[in-house]
């Protein structure tokens, strides 16, 4: 750590950060290396979260934990690194629904967290319980343990379910709008967190599916606006005019009515943002938004250590724009 | 075939064998392969069945499918032959409950069925769609739709479910009596069968465990003495005083106050019995029940052509007893 990064991670008692999957979960990663456990809450998105043969899957979820605890597979960006699929071989055998892609590894997880469920155990108890026992050390919380599923209105195939229109339809079918079924109370701890943040950080996730649910649950505006002062620093999603993982580009054009940027996502996030972090050479389209704070830098994440670095600097800018 | 075996199976247009788990699903595979699929009819024990993980097992109506699939691991008597315990690794890993070996294709078996069983499906129907994907071709049904659970009395540590009692307690805490927690009612087609059939198989099964509680059914006694006559021929399951596979040799003084022998299951079974097929050596025991008809010959099944063997003769034997 240099010495104005520890400085960074020093200047904050209390980070915490809102994440989708595989982007927001390798940011979080780096911030889980530069800051001690105690300083570092994540708040994850549960949209994404679908019941597949039965079980409760939670993607984003699973996929911060499985990151904080080195077991990500980090090429695939979903599901473990250690990985086989002999229980989808038999169900593809049974003439059943192998469309989603579970691992041996990784259906203990939802077979665990689908029994406990059942038995009342709340979702945040749960995952706390989960993510401890593989190591995680700071806080993961789920944005709510009741249900909110994003849902895709789409132009020519009705309202698809998000992982159905994501996974199983690719994201082919074009978005008209998102909408959340279900705002059920923000999870135990999260507008607590949020309140409290000195900064709040948001990862380069998806912002219309993984960020939007989080900020549509009752209170979570009002927690983020608690300080009466702008406390977001974001990064990107998109680089480049693209992204660098998921459907985010052809929705900005879809559902902003813009060009795919950085730009179009700050102004997505308006008054909550203190502070953007983006590409080199994609800071220009921002200057129309003056006298937001911009930080231009590598944010392309390919290595663990890419991700520490990129947490150390974004902190760094958060700790001079937040001064 | 031999021509004498070929007339045996002839003779019998429906053949019903009631199982446990392995010494029945050995014998019941040899019947497989005697009669033609539309000539037999296996009624599976359900009494074992259990929840593990939030998921419904069926052990015994499992191992009977994957071993008339040809799919079984023969010498260890449960699960797949091709099997992984990665789940089962990472379950661990978890802390959590790892006393029951689930592997990862078995698991996708328990899955589908805890999935269809919440969706409304029956057990009879869940196990026939599963069982004629693996390519089963003869009847496979499980004796009930609803809970019927074999429950262990014990001398020193209370009333155990039976899985508990046998895995977890490996069979220690001494039995003083067996009882059924549920009476539904025989699974549709169970009663019919049975009234139907001109010959009732009862396979190396332990009688307390595995067959009483298909007996224990509303209405199976009285479908079983239908046609007037006993039709029952039943294969010892101790041979030499002792139980080839599970706990019977210890539970037959517990239960009976008789050392254990086929003389003392000839005598629990009673009038229903039409004639006992033992291991050679074991038929003196056996006098004192005279007139009932024993066949003496080798009945421990080692391979698939034991099974077949035993089955053959087991008809032809079945067919002079109950000409």
């Amino acid at each position: 750590m240099t010495a104005e990064s520890a400085l960074a991670a020093r200047a904050f008692k209390k980070v915490v950060a809102l994440s989708g999957g595989v982007g927001g979960a390798r940011l979080v990663h780096g911030l889980s290396r530069v800051l001690p456990p105690e300083a570092l809450t994540v708040v994850v998105n549960t949209g994404d979260d679908f019941e597949h043969w039965g079980l409760h899957i939670a993607p984003d979820v699973d996929t911060v934990v499985y990151t904080l605890a080195d077991l990500a597979h980090v090429e695939r960006g979903w599901g473990l690194a250690d990985e086989s699929f002999a229980t989808l071989d038999m169900v593809r055998r049974y003439g059943d629904d192998a469309w989603f892609q579970l691992g041996d590894r990784d259906l203990a997880t939802h077979i665990l967290r689908t029994r406990d469920l059942q038995r009342g155990v709340p979702l945040s108890a749960i995952t706390a319980r989960l993510a401890k026992a593989l190591g995680v050390t700071c806080t993961v919380l789920p944005m709510a343990d009741g249900p909110c599923r994003t849902m895709i209105e789409t132009e020519a195939d009705g309202t698809l379910p998000f992982q159905t229109w994501f996974v199983s339809r690719r994201t082919e079918p074009k978005v008209k709008r998102v909408r959340f079924d279900g705002r059920p109370e923000a999870a135990p701890g999260v507008l607590d967190a949020l309140a409290e943040a000195d900064v709040i950080v948001l990862p380069p996730s998806n912002p219309y599916v993984s960020i939007d649910p989080i900020l549509s649950l009752p209170g979570v505006r009002d927690a983020i606006l608690t300080k009466g002062h702008a406390r977001i620093v974001a990064v990107s999603p998109i680089v480049g005019g693209l992204a660098i993982k998921g459907p985010l580009a052809e929705m900005i054009p879809a559902l902003a009515g813009a060009p795919a940027s950085a730009a179009a996502v700050a102004k997505h996030y308006g008054a909550m943002l203190a502070g953007m972090v983006v590409e080199t050479g994609d800071e220009a389209g921002l200057a129309s938004l003056a006298p937001l704070p911009v930080l231009a830098t590598r944010t392309v994440m390919k290595s663990r250590d890419d991700s520490a670095a990129l947490a150390r600097e974004t902190l760094a800018f958060a700790a001079k724009v937040l001064r």
